[in-house]
């Protein structure tokens, strides 16, 4: 049983909380102060009783993890690390202002946030991912606790959380719902019916526990059962009130994302027992003796069996990337499949992930290897990204892969894990028109647009296998957002198996002393490029041919070094839509930024060649000669630059 | 009670339905005859007996409409139109072909095809439009039929549709669950569990019917049921079998997407009893008054009422667009609230749709005006832009508005709209690192790629309040994804309300004879252009500036002929990453493609002033200034390309 004190405790914690955003909030002249207020008894008591938290050392592998899913909310979290102790009332009052820490929606700047919010229902997923990774790879008994808003729950993304996280048992997360009823316009759609809410976690496979969110003891009941089921994970649906404790704010609609005015500031904090300053240790987690990485047990089975399991158990080997001989026809997805199979092997923090396509993107290969680090997401790709996002939270190295045209499901949570300074690394197949038959709801034709636009993201097209290979190893250890795009067709491997790619790097395939034009390619459209030379050198023209299979960062050297010695003649060509994609790369590299100067060589005569038209099915050769991508077509792009053979020129 | 009579008859066509998935396929060398064979007796009986479709007049507003939301059983589909008599055998056989219309997967391309699927989770979010329409709109007794397959309900999308689709009691919305247990690479996640799947969709308020999907007794009864309830929707769940029908196919794993060789073909063919070529008469709809647009009821009032209730019954006026002084401070966003009520009482077929921020996109101002069209979809833009596609599926416009940022969550939506050749209008506010104190997660900084990289897509990001009305107007009868980015911040009015903004031009906002450069912006950064134009002209520079709102057309005319008079002193500042945005649009003005020559003038000197670093919080006019984007980042760019004065260069 909760003894009074303790509540009494609680409960002056939980008016601080609410001071404390109401006061974060008016000081910066924006932000969401009633949205704190109705969760801040929820917290006090999971932060007084529950959370077992190293704040001297976030990185404790023991530590329980708290997504704040309401980003919003995000002036109840700062006034958490003030109670306890970890930020002054000086920098919690630097709440929205330009170089605090504390900005609008929580992100990883400070160290005691994981992952950014904001951008709703995007934490109950990342916590699926966190719990994979206490449950099945660290083995660790820490807890991820997720406070959603309710009207987040519209979001399907969170109904893909719920859907995994029964399906693989994370008895270790624990998501609780703050229902104040209130979204930013009004109601929300399910106003105060709680039990809609638990009904459908239910039916989802999740413990549900309907409480007053305003009620300590029934709080404290909650975590407890909470934490004492062990089969599947628990939704604690608190009915709450959105600015709770102050008359004039609760319940009350017009008050989202609004703060308060000095005057008003200070009548709600008199009502809510005036300013607190108290300080609370928070339980630190017991030290738990890590287990290798590498013994985790397959998704499904029994963490306890580990020992038993694994065949990665201290099996780590050296590095043997797959190897293919000049000439072989391999799909670039194939050589992933090798590749990350080879990589597993040698690192065992690799993970990977897919929805439901592991037999066309190849990740299957890992799948059968390391079926303990492998986890299947299904046809949830918001899920499966966020996923990503939560294990990379833990320090592994998430690889996650689908039809190319299918990652654009996950774009906001993509736009959000750069936020988030995650390192994931996205692997989209099926590229581009090429892929045939299968028609355009498969083709990707806008990913290396929305990819590139994705902050310190890199973006790699590889051309061939070995390349592949080479790139899948050092998209390892790469920061940040990593997009590797792969082909569907078979394509001949150019390139020997002791060659290096480097990211940010490019491949001069053919050149001469006196190239007349450049064309630059990557991916399908190389082997387009390299017939069209052999036409064109037919028929007397010479061009280069430029392999860009780092389209961010793209080779700037190599390209401004091909325009000043071609006579500024460049045709680029790409199985993508006009815009956006390696040909907008190309030009990126040839204009001035407040920090790079202008290039300054001989006039660019750029021609890009890439896909205008809605295409249909048809063999990947007539849909690459439909939408002139072709050999032809770069053919008949160069004559039209370099009106003469250079024979003719001298 | 089903006759045997019937039954035979339907078992006959269920058969051919299946024997033609497999020749179809099979003379395609590729495709999904095992994905068509399981629905094949659900498929039978719906063309038999529940479809009510004329399919000599596709646009009749009667019309039952049927979407494959498993959109690779296409062969299924194309085979129930060979049996209901439009296409020949020989053009079945024709499936994938190039040119053919029967594409891998169904696309508009067909008449009776009114969306495009493929990407698996969208056609019951879409068929969710659709019924809103149907119930709420054009108020007729059409049914919206959806089939499934089981794969796909791990999509969050689908229970953004399950959850819309109770909140507005469509029980015009009949969704056909295809539970074959098979996905592509193996079991699904729930299997045969069609209880799991009952229990969801009955938290979810439908009426979940569990049947025998090869039990055409239970398919009759199934839909008689659906057809008969009358406040909520329902949901089949069929078990069935896929590859039914076959004995080496039926069950079997491996065998996802894969056509039959010629050999097996046959056998198999044989074991369905052989080809068959029957022609069923599909009932037509009965002859329904159409009522008159703008005559509909609230969304959640009653139908029936619809002769008493609506503002808009009637009532058309001409369009009478705001209009603001040249000076005040308006938001753009603020305009597009007043101008879409504008167009609202001018035009009965525009509907709203919002992700529950309609106080800040001020979408708000429609829904008060017209709330008989105005559909709040709560935070769920998949949902939201799905219910767009499916709103235009019966000619309707929709204008649907959130955070630009939050688009993103849609884009996969976004791609296949454009795929479906569909109408709709999307409205993004919030963009850029201008909105200040929210932080990265509320601001859009990736749209202008994304949007630009939809096929056949406009893009709209006007700078003023008169110029988003003029702009708003334009997009009601623009053709494609139509994209508006609005500012959150107040700007300044600096356009008459008379002038003219055609989507496509720009505004040469100043110039003058003597230009040294020219300086390309639009939306927020147009202002800081303008502030620049005034600094760069007291120490004696004298620069163009180029309004772009319009960035996709963008008017290369404008900007050839201003690269001509500025000597390629080109400056493009904008509040977006640096990939893919304006600066991409400029620079694509000025390259070659397969039609269009390079431009020819003077050599380009361009600088582009984008986003580079995350940002934080902070006021807009310090993010603006941090991220080098403001007017004091435009007068260094052009200093650096213009070392002097206009004075000292005479």
């Amino acid at each position: 049983m909760t003894t009074q004190e303790q509540l009494q405790r609680w409960q002056e914690l939980a008016q601080q909380l609410r001071v404390d955003s109401i006061r974060a909030t008016t000081v910066a002249g924006s932000g969401h102060p009633t949205s704190s207020m109705s969760a801040a008894d929820l917290m006090a008591v999971l932060l007084s009783k529950y959370l077992r938290y190293d704040f001297d050392n976030p990185d404790n592998p023991n530590n329980d993890r708290l997504i704040f899913s309401k980003g919003h909310a995000a002036p109840l979290l700062y006034s958490m690390y003030k109670a306890a102790g970890v930020i002054t009332d000086e920098e919690l009052l630097s709440l929205r202002k330009l170089g605090s820490r504390l900005e609008g929606h929580p992100t990883p700047v400070l160290p005691w946030v994981d992952v950014a919010t904001g951008s709703l229902g995007q934490g109950l997923p990342i916590g699926v991912g966190v719990a994979l990774a206490g449950k099945y790879l660290d083995q660790l008994p820490y807890h991820t606790w997720v406070l959603l808003g309710d009207s987040e729950t519209a979001e399907g993304s969170v109904w893909e959380a719920f859907d995994h996280a029964a399906h693989y048992t994370l008895d270790n997360l624990i998501a609780i719902i703050d229902v104040n009823r209130l979204g930013q316009r009004g109601q929300t759609e399910l106003g105060w019916n709680i039990q809609a809410y638990a009904n459908r976690a239910r039916a989802f496979g999740w413990q549900a526990i309907e409480i007053d969110g305003h009620n300590l003891q029934e709080i404290d009941q909650a975590y407890s059962a909470a934490l004492s089921i062990n089969n599947r994970p628990t939704v604690i649906i608190a009915r709450t009130k959105k600015g709770k404790g102050v008359a004039a704010l609760e319940d009350l609609g017009g008050w989202h994302g609004k703060a308060l005015k000095p005057d008003d500031e200070k009548q709600a904090i008199a009502e809510l027992g005036g300013e607190r300053h108290i300080t609370i240790e928070v339980d630190k987690p017991e030290e738990q003796s890590q287990p290798l990485r590498g013994s985790a047990v397959a998704p499904g089975g029994n963490p306890q069996d580990h020992a038993a399991s694994s065949a990665a158990t201290g099996n780590v080997q050296p590095l043997q990337l797959p190897t293919y001989e000049i000439g072989a026809k391999v799909a670039t997805r194939r050589a992933y499949g090798d590749a990350i199979k080879a990589l597993g092997a040698a690192q065992p923090d690799v993970i990977v992930l897919d929805a439901e396509v592991s037999n066309s993107t190849y990740a299957e290969d890992f799948a059968e290897a390391f079926p303990e680090r492998y986890f299947e997401m299904y046809i949830a790709e918001q899920q499966m990204v966020a996923a990503a996002v939560g294990l990379q939270v833990r320090q592994y190295k998430p690889f996650a892969s689908t039809f190319a045209a299918f990652l654009t499901r996950a774009y906001d949570f993509v736009r959000m894990a750069a936020i988030s300074r995650a390192n994931i690394k996205l692997v989209g197949s099926h590229a581009g028109v090429s892929i045939g038959q299968d028609g355009p709801s498969q083709m990707a034709l806008e990913d290396l647009a929305a990819f590139q636009a994705v902050w310190n993201s890199t973006v790699l097209y590889p051309s061939d296998a070995n390349q592949t290979a080479k790139l899948v190893e050092q998209m390892s250890d790469r920061d940040g957002v990593v997009y590797l795009r792969t082909t569907r067709e078979s394509t001949p491997v150019i390139y020997g198996s002791n060659e290096e790619f480097p990211i940010g790097g490019s491949k001069v395939v053919r050149n001469s002393e006196r190239d007349q034009a450049t064309v630059i390619a990557a991916g399908i459209t190389l082997h387009e490029a390299l017939k069209a030379y052999e036409q064109l050198k037919n028929e007397g023209f010479t061009v280069r041919v430029i392999d860009a299979y780092s389209v961010k960062p793209i080779d700037m050297q190599t390209l401004h070094q091909a325009a000043r010695d071609t006579g500024g003649n460049l045709v680029v060509v790409e199985d993508h839509w006009f815009e956006g994609g390696l040909g907008a790369a190309v030009l990126d590299a040839f204009v001035g930024t407040s920090s790079i100067p202008i290039y300054n060589g001989p006039q660019l005569q750029l021609i890009k060649l890439a896909v205008h038209e809605m295409p249909g099915s048809g063999t990947p050769e007539e849909l690459l000669h439909v939408a002139k991508i072709d050999a032809n077509a770069i053919v008949e792009a160069v004559k039209s630059q370099v009106r003469q053979p250079a024979g003719a020129s001298v």
